[in-house]
């Protein structure tokens, strides 16, 4: 368990195996630097791809070993992007929803690390078959876009189609040490997180957002589904749909995607509005189920260590010597 | 982690906290027997509540040591089958589904164990307050009916509102050793499992059936929701919805629920034809994301030996000396 999870850390050259979710808009280069700086590997949120907004928050980064994360069927419409990346000499790209292929044969000819997010034991196999180096198997928990199996039967099904030939990460519903301990029971070698970064103080993100995130109490308040897609008028290809948390907007709509097509001409201007203005109760907050076990919002570095330490203690790892502690030590 | 989980072992009087799932029509006399034989605990899927079946499996468990379970918003339309239960002195009764409170109170009268399932942390709280012994925290990746939060999250959110108070057993989406491993680095004492066991030959169920959970590659060849409960006229009280193992009748109608509705005279009669003659490419085989991990059908007790030999494998557990154990060194 701790072999692959070290390897994993190796290959990253990191200290802990523990990802920032390339969340768009949210993951930016403050964050990811953050995450970095505390051991593990950030990851920008490069998102449907915004070549301003990308060279910005790499800037921002300072020059810290980050990776940066792209929605692979918006990427395919402008894949200079990917060269943008290279410039940056990224530690990783990695690549969700979609066939990332050509990306990644790219990316690798850089000599840069290609990471894929996948939903399904089937599509771990056709991204290892095209090159990824590593997978991170995302279950139905997690904030944002996904499909439908939830992450403790999915990662043993992604390890078993694919962990003999690369590592597997998984994501979905892990928000502190336990849902860590509990991955790498399940054979991942390391652990990627969404909503527990975004309620951090490096975030960008409204704090009313943040305080959303904090306030909810379990997966309950959480819905997945295409209503804000709709609203927003970014309906996804299929199967994908989109985990928020729930509020006014969705409680009113949902079940009733008909009704709100039939209603757009005015529910969406009142959207955009609510969505400029942060007004939560109308714009989504985009969050996973682990939001329930999500208590305060706090800088990167203490929700790294706090993952670490509690995944340490639960699990008897007496820890291994990183890149990080070695230089102290030396 | 491990002394929560001998704690329960003890409670209940069992060398492994490995709980059978009360499968309606499924877990019968002969297979909860088989899984107490093994060490875990045995669970009689008292289901709807049907007096002449249960006492049928009862006798069928020829005295083994086992537990009844309830579909509880049934069953409080015929409560004095709790007390044919109680006749028959299970070593706990469990309620799933809607308020048990009235039903808890009669069991501890009687000296009985109560194990209540719950899908969110709030609903552990109620049971925990109207008197449950034991919660399972149920995952929507579980087979049968639920509600909507992944396991891994809820598992953890659930022993933070009453883990202090009681143990909480994990469920939904547990088929081997590394879902019992990753559920006691959640915070559980033990776990529960259905789909895994329906899969085993002391399953009451079609060989057809079984042969489909097997041959099911992931959780995305399953689906949550009410298409089968409104073919057989049986629609539960909301939220609660059922996942099963897609087939062609689902791929049909999915999203089609309206169109179903418009069409349920026809469709009715060919459902419940199709039930009767276990045709499976129209009726459902109930089960959940496991079955994507379940490769055989096999003897429910080297079930239950490989979850605790993996299990014991990958945490580092050097095993406890159960009541079995301690009477073959006697
Ligand atoms: C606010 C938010 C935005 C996200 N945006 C993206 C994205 O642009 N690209 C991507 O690959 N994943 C995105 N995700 C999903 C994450 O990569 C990751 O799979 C998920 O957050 C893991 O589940 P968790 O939120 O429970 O930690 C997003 C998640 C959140 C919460
Ligand atoms: C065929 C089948 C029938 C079920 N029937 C019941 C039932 O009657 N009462 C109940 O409490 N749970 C029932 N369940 C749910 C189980 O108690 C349990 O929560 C679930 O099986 C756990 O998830 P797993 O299937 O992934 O192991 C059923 C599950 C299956 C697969």
């Amino acid at each position: 368990m701790f072999e692959r999870y070290e390897a994993l850390s190796k290959k990253l050259g990191i200290d802990h195996s523990v990802l920032l979710g390339p969340m768009d808009l949210v993951s930016g280069g403050k964050l990811a630097a953050a995450v970095t700086q505390a051991g593990g590997l950030g990851i920008i949120g490069g998102g449907y791809g915004d070549e301003a907004w990308l060279r910005e928050e790499f800037s921002q980064a300072q020059g810290a070993r980050v990776g940066v994360g792209f929605i692979t069927w918006s990427l395919s419409r402008q894949p200079h992007l990917v060269d943008v990346c290279i410039e940056h000499s990224p530690v990783a790209v990695m690549f969700s929803f979609g066939d990332a292929s050509k990306h990644v044969e790219k990316v690798k000819k850089a000599g840069i690390l290609s990471i894929c997010q996948v939903q399904t034991a089937e599509m771990a196999r056709e991204a290892v078959a095209y090159g990824a180096d590593i997978i991170v198997a995302q279950g139905a928990e997690g904030g944002g876009h996904g499909i439908a199996c939830g992450t403790l039967p999915l990662v043993p099904n992604v390890v078993d189609a694919v962990g003999d030939k690369v590592p597997v990460v998984a994501a979905g519903g892990i928000a502190d040490g336990r849902g860590f301990a509990a991955s790498l029971a399940l054979g991942a070698s390391g652990v990627l997180l969404g909503t527990r970064f975004y309620a951090s103080e490096e975030a960008i993100g409204h704090a009313d957002a943040k305080r959303r995130i904090v306030d909810c109490k379990g997966g309950e308040e959480t819905i997945r589904g295409i209503l804000f897609d709709m609203a927003r008028d970014n309906v996804w290809p299929s199967p994908y749909t989109g985990r928020v948390l729930r509020n006014d907007f969705s409680d009113r709509w949902i079940g009733r995607e008909r009704d709100l097509l039939q209603h757009l001409h005015t529910e969406r201007p009142r959207f955009l509005e609510a969505r400029a203005n942060h007004e939560f109760d109308t714009a989504p907050v985009i969050a996973g189920e682990s939001a329930g076990l999500i208590h305060d919002v706090r800088p990167a570095k203490a929700i790294v260590d706090d993952l670490v330490r509690e995944m340490s203690e639960i699990l008897g790892y007496a820890g291994a010597r990183g890149p990080r502690d070695a230089k102290a030590a030396a």
